[in-house]
Formats: structure tokens, sequence, C-alpha cells
């Protein structure tokens, strides 16, 4: 019997408390972004590899759980040597929205604002904190290239922050264009700039130190210390800036004044030179919600004005914005904001088989109230199913035996002070709802 | 350009009114279960495929969306001509249930009463109706053998076929017991059950002539002249079920009154001798619910007292049942009873950038009070943000120019009728709540 009873690897399983506290946050995000005109989309788990391979693969062809291909097709390709796998579970919400916008647009309205809440999955090394799949949050207008849709995203990300009671985090804003400027004037070669944004990018766990030594590895003293100048100052130069990429730190401005002029916080919205977000696919604008509590982000996003053209759809401009959910929920937690475990009201006891039949109508008279209300499965034996009530973090146990049945009452104990009384069901109604 | 932006064959895109058709349907479902006392617990999508296998594997094999072995794991099964593959899709919520409740089951309340809303996978041939990523809807009571856990999860079914307005659905009760005591007494031999039990699975969809061929030709004419007797008789013979199998009967006569007692429709809680089920795990009382909208099942369940014990767990009774929901949506959009598409209660245009500022916060006024609203993401040419706001089915549209600004009065524009009105903020509140 050597069967595992542990999910595999970086996978997870949760208990009540835990999913009940997960569902209500979705509920609330879900509530807040439609509360903003983004709608719902859903895509597949499962892609083409050929769509999540995009073109030329790369670093994300590691991250990709292919899924082998079966019966025949598999004979084949082990017998050609070709591929053996030709579907992938998706890695990111936003390519496969990308497709989705490709194929569905014309049934859309336009700028289509869309949100999309659901698993994605990566097959890398599994760490504390790190899972192998996890809940993405995405909100993302498609469409429009207004600086409107970046005030839009993260106003509408930071509303779910204020929904759920987390304590509004900072945003860092840079632009795409502004660091390829920043690196220009720096005098880092074209084909420099994307190793140097990977070194740029470990800024917060390097640091400064670390950062600087190995941009001088990479292209020398001078661009080195030129870059942090620019990006790594306490407080960045913003005539420096402007003076390198004018518009985009003009829309910068325009973003970060819409965004502080609807907060009660406008210190926390912050142009930040050296925030680089990971992803290439980045056109303009990009941003990163930072929270006290986390050494990471608690999200972020930016423009992405090329991906549709992946399929061959016209350029369509694009920006959006994803919550880290499992940071999330760990904020929440620590908090102790999440949900509870969603207790029933009341266990109804079954004392005996042939009594049954008046706990179902007791149960079915107090869910028609809106209660909650677990009939035990089993029968007899009040002092277990009063011990199962008591793990259900029930507030009541109802009893119906002979006795009860034959008066038309209920023997109510209330289990958190033990108190028994009989009462008619009306008045048990009464009694649990006060109480809620 | 030949990227595809189709999902893969079996997989599905949905559009919005969909999603939110969906998700009001899954929250609906999720909130009975609930109030019957069942708790939500979730599994990894992802499973071992040694758990997934089970033991011996069959038919299940061929069903599973393998996820191939990567890096260094991948070439050593490829050199050792091993298997390429170690994780599985799960192609259903019961088996990872059980593994759940062995891992976690000191956690727990017991009886466990659970509740699991979830995508499964299937490396099924793709039909219409038959996808290869569906929805399902389970519920399960764990650790009792009572067959008053049989009426609870089936009364919580109904209650959610109630809740979303569908027609009550027949049930159709049996009892695996009672199936092989019918197998017996026509002369099967044991050997044979199985076989046997296909065959007789197929009466809806073949046909009376066709099973009973199939039958002669399986076990010899006079088995299948008793089994049709026995099985498939208008109505059911009491006397002789109860001879084959007392007390398989007499529990499910118990169910049967106990489920018509809670009843408005206690004609349609039915035994059913025909009903087989497919699965194998089944060792007690199945039952199935048939709707005339359809001609297969909504939903259907039954006991599995062995699978705990798969994970070398002690022996636990168990029973469950599921809503089969992509059906479910069928039902409630053909009733047009799915949610609507959560268009918003109005669109705030934005006359200019300088204007914007404006614009956000008479929309964050708005959400305030509850409502829905949308923000232009671009601004200027007014004509095209009211075809957005008609796009998105918005009741109204909401303009503020200079002059509106000026005198902080909004442009109000009921996209129905086409009236413009000019009023503050309060008054477009009370005005979009009056007609919501």
């Amino acid at each position: 019997m050597s069967i595992p009873t542990a999910p595999p690897s970086g996978f997870r399983d949760f208990l009540p408390a835990q999913v009940a506290a997960r569902h209500a946050a979705i509920e609330t995000i879900s509530r807040v972004y439609r509360s903003f005109g983004f709608q719902p989309v859903a895509t597949s788990a499962v892609e083409d590899l050929s769509i999540l391979l995009g073109k030329g693969g790369g670093e994300n062809e590691k991250l990709i759980f292919k899924i082998l291909k079966r019966g025949e097709s598999l004979e084949r390709a082990a017998a050609e040597k070709s591929e053996l796998a030709d579907l992938g579970l998706r890695f990111d919400l936003t390519l496969p929205l990308t497709r989705y916008y490709s194929r569905h647009g014309s049934l859309l309205s336009h700028p289509f604002k869309a949100f999309q809440l659901g698993p994605v999955w990566r097959a890398e090394r599994a760490q504390k904190g790190r899972y192998r799949e996890f809940t993405q949050c995405d909100v993302d207008i498609i469409g429009s290239d207004s600086w409107g849709a970046e005030v839009e995203v993260i106003t509408a990300i930071g509303a779910v922050f204020s929904a759920l009671g987390v304590d509004q985090p900072s945003v860092l804003l840079n632009d795409r264009s502004l660091i390829y400027a920043m690196l220009d004037q720096a005098g880092v070669p074209a084909g420099n700039r994307v190793p140097v944004c990977v070194i740029l990018d470990k800024l917060d766990k390097a640091g400064r130190a670390k950062v600087l030594s190995d941009l001088s590895t990479a292209v020398g003293a001078a661009p080195a210390q030129a870059l942090e100048a620019m990006m790594m100052a306490e407080t960045p130069d913003l005539a420096a800036l402007r003076a390198a990429a004018p518009e985009a730190v003009a829309r910068l401005e325009l973003i970060i004044s819409a965004l502080q002029a609807g907060s009660k916080h406008p210190d926390r919205f912050v142009l930040s030179p050296s925030l680089m977000r990971g992803f290439d696919y980045y056109t303009g604008p990009v941003f990163e919600f930072r929270h006290p509590a986390l050494s990471g982000s608690l999200g972020g996003g930016g423009r992405y004005d090329n991906l549709t053209e992946n399929f061959g759809t016209q350029h369509t401009p694009a920006c959006g914005g994803s919550i880290g959910f499992e940071r999330l929920m760990l904020i929440l937690e620590e908090a102790r904001k999440a949900a509870d475990s969603g207790a029933p009201d009341a266990v109804v006891a079954v004392f005996s088989d042939e009594l049954r039949g008046r706990s179902l109508e007791v149960a079915a008279a107090l869910r028609a109230k809106g209660l909650s209300v677990d009939v035990y499965p089993g029968a007899g034996k009040l002092g277990r199913q009063f011990k199962y009530a008591d793990q259900k973090k029930a507030g009541y146990a109802l009893v119906i035996g002979p006795d009860e049945a034959a008066r038309d009452v209920v023997q109510v104990k209330n289990l958190a002070t033990g108190d028994e009384q009989a009462m008619t069901v009306d008045e048990v109604c009464a009694r649990i709802a006060a109480r809620a």
C-alpha cells in the first residue's frame, strides 16, 4: 500500500476554511472588477503548444507542463522521434486572453475591458510560497492607447485591496521606453538591453552593490555608473528623466496625477526608474503594487501593444494588470481577515431512523429561512452527534426525540453555553436569526 | 501567421455572458450545498499518475491527459524506455477526494460532509455536448453507513435544481447489491457480471430489443429473459425484488419514502431495477437524476464504501453525488433563466484628457452607492463613446464636458430613449437606482 496521499510537489490541497477564505476573496475581486465595467472571460486550461511557445519559445518553454500525445499519435511521434507533446497547460492568463480576443473580437465591445480569474501552471522548482499551480486575477483593457486605460486598471486593482481591507499598497510606475532611453543615454548597446534589464530587475533582492558590480562586468564601469545615477537614486532626477524620454515621462506624470487625485494616499504613487517587471512583452508604462508585509510584489502589470500581432490580428494596443492571489491570501490570513470556515448555524440530530423524517422537515424549514443547517447523516447516540456539531463549529444542536415529536417542538442545545430548551420551529428560527 | 486562435479540440472559450451565467450557477450550487452543512474542499488539478491509474488502471488509463516528464527525467525516461509521464490531470473529483480524506482526515469533522466544484479533464473523443474539459459539482458524505447519507446527498442536489428554477427532475434509484442478486437469480455467472452490466447500462440508448439480443449472445436466452422480466418491466415486481435482495430493497424503500416525505413531487422518486451507473466503484445504493429535456442524466451518484482502502486507510463508508454542470447549463440557457451578462449601470464618457479626473470622481461616487460603472478608457469623440455604451448594454451614458464641470452637474443620456438631462451626482444615483 505505497500509494501516496500527498498531492504532487508544488501542488496543494485546501482545507475547508482555506477554500472558504479563497472563495470569499475571489468573489470580492470579481464583484469589484465588475463594478468597473470589466466583463468576465474564461479560457481553457489547455492550449496548443504552438501558442504557448509563441515565436521562438525560449524561457517559457521550460515553464510549460506539456501533455503527452495519446494513442496512435504518441506511437507515431515515438517512432518518428518527433515531438511527444502537442498540448500544454497555460502558464499565464495574458497569452490566452490575446488569443481569445483575436478569435472573438467581433463579438466583444471595443475597447474590451476583460477580467479573468483562474489557475495557471508553471513547472518551476517548488519553494516555500512558490507553487506550480496558483491563481491569477487579471484585468485588461484591449483596444485603447489612452493613458486612461492604465488609470482604470490600476484604480480597479487598488479598489480590490480596499474592498478586502488590505492596507493600500504603494504603486511603483515606470515606462519601458524610459528604461530604453536611459540605457541608450548610459551608452548600453541595443543588443545588451535584455541582459542589463535582467541585472537591474534584481535590485530588490541582490542589492545595490551586487547590481552595480554585475552591470560593470556586463557593460563596463562608466555605463554602470551612469545607470546607477539615473535609475538607483533615492529620489529620481525628474529633469534628467524628462530629458531622456519626454513623452514617456509626461505620460507617467499624467497617470500618477490622475491616480493621486482619486486617492486618500497620494504619496503612494511613485515614479520608480529602476522598476523593470520581468516580461519582455511590455511596450509602455509598467507598474507594480508593493506591500510592506511582503518582500516581492502584490501585483503588477503594464502596457503590451504588440501581443495580438502573434495571432495575425491587426496592431491592437492593450494594457493589463494582475493580482498575486497567493500573496494576497498570505496577507489576509495574517491579518485574520480571511472569511470563516462556513460553519453551519445548526446541526439537527437524528434520534432514530424512524424519526429522521421529522429532523429533515425541521432542517428544511430552517433552510427556507436562509439558515445553514446540517442533518447528522447517521442516527442514534446523541453524544456522538453533539461532538459532530462541535467539530463543525455549529452554534446549536437540535434534537427531536419521540417526546418532542409528539409535542411538536424541538429541543435546542446552545453548544457554547450547554443550555437546553424546548421550542417550536418558529421560535428556533427567531432564536438563531437573533444570534446571527 | 498560422498560429491558431481556437482552443484545442474539446476545449472551450466562454464569452462574457456565458461566464456570468456559469458563475451565477456555481454560486447558487455552492450556497445551497453550504446551507446543508457541506464544507468546501479543493484539490489540485494534477495528481500523481500512480493515483489516477489506481490498482490495475484499465479503462481510466485511456481517459487521462498525462503530463510529460521534464528535463533530465524525460531524457532518462526516453533513454531507458520507461514511462514518459509521471503526472496527469484529474478525470473526476471522487478519487482526489478520497486521497484528500486519507491525508487530512484527522483535521476534518466526522462524518465529513464535503462539496467540491471544479474542472476535470478527459481525453475522450470530443463530440457535440461532450467536452474534454468540463465542470463537476460533487457533494459527498464520508464516514457514514446510514441511509440518511443518501437522503441528504439527494436532497441537497434536488435543492440546487429548485434554487436554479429547474423543473424538479425524476430520481431513479437502484442498489448495486440488488443488481448482483438479480444477475445471480437469472443464472449469470459471477465472472460475467461486468459485461452484462455494461450491456444493461445501454438500455436507454440502444433500446430493449438490442439489449435483449446482446444479453442472449453474452449469457444465453434463458438468463436474458429472466433479466428482462426482473429489470426491464414497466412496473418493477417489488415482491420478486424483495425476494432477491431483501436488505437492499428495504434500504431503497426507506430512502425513497424519506425523499417522498419532503417533496412536492413524491411520484418522481422511483425504484428502477435497470439503473446501472457506469462506475465500478459503487457498492450500494446508486441514483440518477433525469430531466425530460435531456436524453442523458442531469446528475447521479451512489455509495462507494471501498475507495479509501486504495490509500491504506481503514474501511470508510462513503456516498456522494454529482451534478452534470454542462447539461444543467444547457437547460438553464434554453429556459433563458441564465443570468444576464453583467452590463454596467452606466458608462461615464471622458470629454477630454483634462476632464478625465472629473469623470473618475463621478464614477467613484456612483460605485460607492453600489452601482456598476464603466469609465471609457480613451477620450474625445462622444459618438464613439455612446456606441461603446450601447455595446456594453449600459442603461445610461454620463458626460461631463467643460460646461457641466463648471456647473457641477452631469449630462445624463438614457440610452434606451435617447433623452438627455443635466443633473447633480446625487440625482444621477437616485435616477439609476430607481430604474434598477
